[in-house]
């Protein structure tokens, strides 16, 4: 996985930040924390690291050095994201069955629902406590409260999308608006949060701050309907995940709430008959895609994240922000709609 | 359920504090926590309340007042820990597999495991944002920071106990010092999160809001043997839970781990058979409590809870308050041990 240049300067600090907070909070369960976060394999051994991209966390330290110059006050808001990231993914995956994230067994794979029900509780609380370590970079307590209150805020946002994305999983009667409210809330507020987040430890300016957060929210559906393309035509030595995944859980991703919505005649039957079983079978995945291909599904996907990167990009230049300002930022907003990973 | 008299003046306004704050954070899933709050049945329709007993919110009132003689301002908080409370025990029902509380069909029985795991984070992210509620009642922001940290640390450490008390499940070599590191973090913690809460909120003192902490934590340990001994001698009627149910379970409850450390010969070949089965049967339930019975185990542990009391009791004489402040949490104390339910 070879990261864009933006992420160099910021993602070896995220670490460190991340070591920090857990190991100073030091649990019976700290194994299992480190091992998700990809530090340790199952044995407890040291490994080469495989920790995610960081996307939140690079988001949010990019968006408080566009703004003031200085991202270094916004790495405990940075790790904090990371960690809600990390607890909504192991969380996620016990609730989605998903067997492999990031080429490792999953967290409940290996320790069971129950623990890893724990163990994402754990790491959520530790997320806190990371954000509150911006007391020790001399951020005021007033301006700590407001970062709290707008990282739980995009947090119960989140699990109100994991909850629709659940409850939609058994239904076919998903409309491309729901489907974008689902991801609004299940992958935008999120991202909304860390733009935020660094905008806000950057400046006092509140129309400033709002646009950060827009752009964030902007970003976090384009990067999720790129996740949605990449979930049936990436590569899984790519992603980490089988391919086709999404589909045998049923999951209303884009190309799928798109298929639903166009499909006519024998195709619609066709797709229909698949999602009616009980469960779609791996070997149905690919009668599933080939009727997505002839309904263009893909391309239709990749305009609509599109269409958020270019909001997103029409909302930074309305910041009146330098060009030199935006330019990581921009950076990583193009990879979000064109990784392949 | 007969509360005693101390509950009667704090329990209306922490439910009334509850309702607000659940009400200014509408969600899709809203209607789950309302009926895991026991405010509604799973037809979504209004009823008879059947909240909990509210034992750490009610602590953490009686607490600021003992200490300031004004418990108003500590609302948010004793809404804020019975809403980590509440998130405890959705996430609880599922790692255990318990169908019934408080009488009720629990949330995941109800509503699948999926989205119980989805509720109880959002139950417990709501805490968090009842917690800053406490700004707008003229606490300071840094005031707030502190409790905020009293609370996450609490509940890092209730993730740490629940951790234990799974781990421990499949051991049967429990000492009784494990026990009690097991259960100081499984229900002390967040009890001394809410004794020191209600006296961080009251003064500034720091030798007394360690007092309180400490008493909150021994409290812990009274109240959670107490239950321990409910779930076997208890009646179902009182505890809204099928008595037995932590020996199916095998759950490394007090009266158990006594009794493999002071079961001999025969006794002891019999404890190990029963649990040394890959589930302990109903129909093995009466034979695990008459051997619990005949080593008194169950005057063993009202022994201990009683010695946990008396703890609180002495650091309560130790603060020096007037005996008149320390009323009501003497008869808190007194219900912990005393209680049926």
């Amino acid at each position: 996985m070879v990261l864009p240049a933006v992420f160099t300067v910021y993602r070896p600090q995220i670490e460190t930040e991340l070591r920090t907070v857990t190991k100073t909070n030091l649990v019976p369960l700290n194994n299992v924390v480190n091992y998700h976060l990809g530090w340790i394999d199952q044995r407890g051994q040291p490994k080469q690291s495989t920790l995610g991209k960081l996307v939140r966390g690079t988001l949010c330290l990019v968006s408080c050095q566009a703004i003031s110059g200085d991202y270094q006050r916004a790495l405990p808001a940075a790790a904090a994201l990371e960690l809600v990231h990390s607890f909504s993914l192991i969380h996620d995956d016990i609730e989605d069955g998903s067997v492999e994230r990031h080429h490792q067994p999953t967290v409940w794979k290996l320790w069971g629902e129950a623990q890893a029900i724990n163990v994402g509780d754990a790491v959520y609380i530790l997320s806190h406590l990371a954000l509150l370590q911006l007391l020790n970079r001399g951020v005021s307590p007033e301006k700590v409260t407001r970062c709290l209150r707008v990282l739980d805020e995009a947090c119960l946002e989140l699990c109100e999308g994991q909850y629709l994305d659940i409850a939609y999983e058994n239904r076919v009667d998903i409309s491309i608006e729901d489907y974008l409210t689902m991801i609004s809330k299940k992958t935008g507020a999120l991202m909304a949060a860390s733009t935020c987040l660094g905008a806000l430890l950057g400046i006092e300016d509140k129309s400033l701050i709002n646009y950060f957060y827009t752009i964030g929210r902007e970003l976090g559906s384009a990067y999720q309907i790129q996740d949605d393309i990449l979930g049936i035509w990436g590569l899984e030595k790519n992603t980490g995940k089988p391919s086709g995944d999404d589909i045998t859980k049923k999951k209303k991703i884009l190309p799928v709430v798109y298929g639903f919505y166009k499909a006519q005649g024998k195709d619609k039957e066709r797709l229909l008959e698949f999602y009616h079983q009980p469960i779609v079978e791996r070997s149905d995945i690919s009668g599933v895609v080939e009727i997505l291909d002839v309904l263009k599904a893909k391309a239709y996907s990749q305009a609509l994240a599109e269409e958020y990167y270019q909001k997103a990009l029409k909302y930074m230049e309305e910041t009146n922000l330098a060009s030199s300002n935006l330019r990581e930022l921009k950076e990583l907003a193009k990879f979000f709609v064109e990784r392949e990973y």
